[in-house]
């Protein structure tokens, strides 16, 4: 097993912090580890905005859906789609862009999600923990007003870094053949349904879900709990907002 | 350095493949690499496709703008946003789910993307080569016939994976304080961009590009030779009618 295959089969998102800081140098390392990923075209159309300060990170643990983790570790790193570094040079250039559809911002996406992998993987490399935020997307209009994103640019993922100060066990995953199809896709019959989520459902954390929420299956947790029709298509409409807000 | 800090600091995508397979245990620990990713919720809204046959990598290699690489290397990996089994799973479970929207596709976009990059570092660290071809979102319509991607399953990107055959030079990037803000974004003035660029402009590489395309300026290459507004709005139609189709 190669050394980076142990690291990721060993990664677990970190949620509580030392206020140790993180070292410049660290930084510098894990940052420039996030350049290095393969990128469209090699336009690098992605931006990370790096924040330390307490008042703004204050600001953007608000709009985290007030998750202690985003206080207490001392760096939050914003990976924004960006197409407006590249449309500058454009038009200084005498060049006339025209990226500000969906698939730019599809393939911005990617960009940026591939360097905030690179990041993750290079900053856990260094002993620093990393927790992911699924809520960026969901208050993106609010992060563009406090890091100040102009037209061209969108939130579309944020890695928390910071020191561990704790060490949870590992989180399942489906069987590998749930997510891996053999030359083109497969279906899933209800058999094959049952026989892939037998393990997550019959897990003792699946039972506390379901006994805290007062449900019958696992599904219902995501779906009438966590992950709700009204809370996702209000989320889907406001991201769809800010993405036209900023010109795409 | 970490060991991922120097791979990832080596890493270069490769375009020409030896025939040797990729054994099935080296593949097997790759993709699990790619399950081991962060994603939303834990709920793996991604899957990938794999595809050694070889008549289907030649359906394969007509979309990707016949790229020789995509016939030459053994495996081509095809990571697709999939709500799909999520859906499935929710219904032979009593819940209703609704994630057929924006939000959701662009949150499996980040999910199928970050298991991409563990795959990516992966298959490195076991001395095979990579490629991503951003392909995969300009003709997602018929990566949806070829490989019979149901409702709710829609291509993102592309692996091309194999025993590498050349050793490309590094790829140059914008120096890093062109793609990283500090505390919130600081927008870029007509002398950043110039300064920010300049490297890039001032390469040998940049010097025959200019000269083989006929333009006054790289970003002209990009513009009006590349990506042109077209394309680029003909593609980015055609993606939005691949979502509205898989039932986004």
């Amino acid at each position: 097993m190669s050394d980076i295959k142990e690291q990721i089969a060993h990664h677990r998102s970190i949620r509580k912090y030392q206020s140790k800081p993180v070292p410049d140098d660290v930084l510098h390392q894990i940052l420039e580890a996030g350049c290095r990923a393969s990128n469209t075209g090699n336009m690098q159309v992605y931006s990370m905005v790096v924040t330390k300060d307490e008042a703004l990170r204050q600001q953007l643990w608000e709009v985290h859906f007030r998750q202690n983790m985003v206080l207490q570790a001392p760096v939050l790193i914003t990976f924004c789609a960006d197409i407006n570094r590249f449309n500058k040079w454009c038009r200084v250039r005498n060049a006339e862009p025209a990226y500000n559809n969906l698939l730019w911002f599809c393939n911005a996406t990617i960009d940026a999600t591939l360097a905030s992998q690179n990041v993750a993987l290079c900053a856990e490399s260094f002993g620093l923990g990393i927790c992911y935020l699924g809520t960026t997307t969901y208050n993106a209009a609010r992060i563009i007003d406090i890091l100040k994103l102009p037209e061209g640019v969108v939130p579309v993922t944020t890695l928390v870094v910071g020191y561990p100060d704790e060490q949870p066990p590992l989180t399942g995953r489906l069987p590998l053949e749930a997510v891996v199809h053999n030359e083109t896709y497969h279906d899933y019959a209800n058999e094959d349904i049952d026989r892939l989520y037998a393990g997550l459902e019959a897990t003792e954390q699946t039972r506390e879900l379901l006994e805290i929420n007062q449900k019958e299956t696992l599904a219902q947790v995501f779906t009438d709990k966590r992950y709700t029709k009204k809370d996702n298509e209000a989320a889907s409409a406001a991201y769809l907002e800010a993405m036209k807000r900023q010109g795409f």
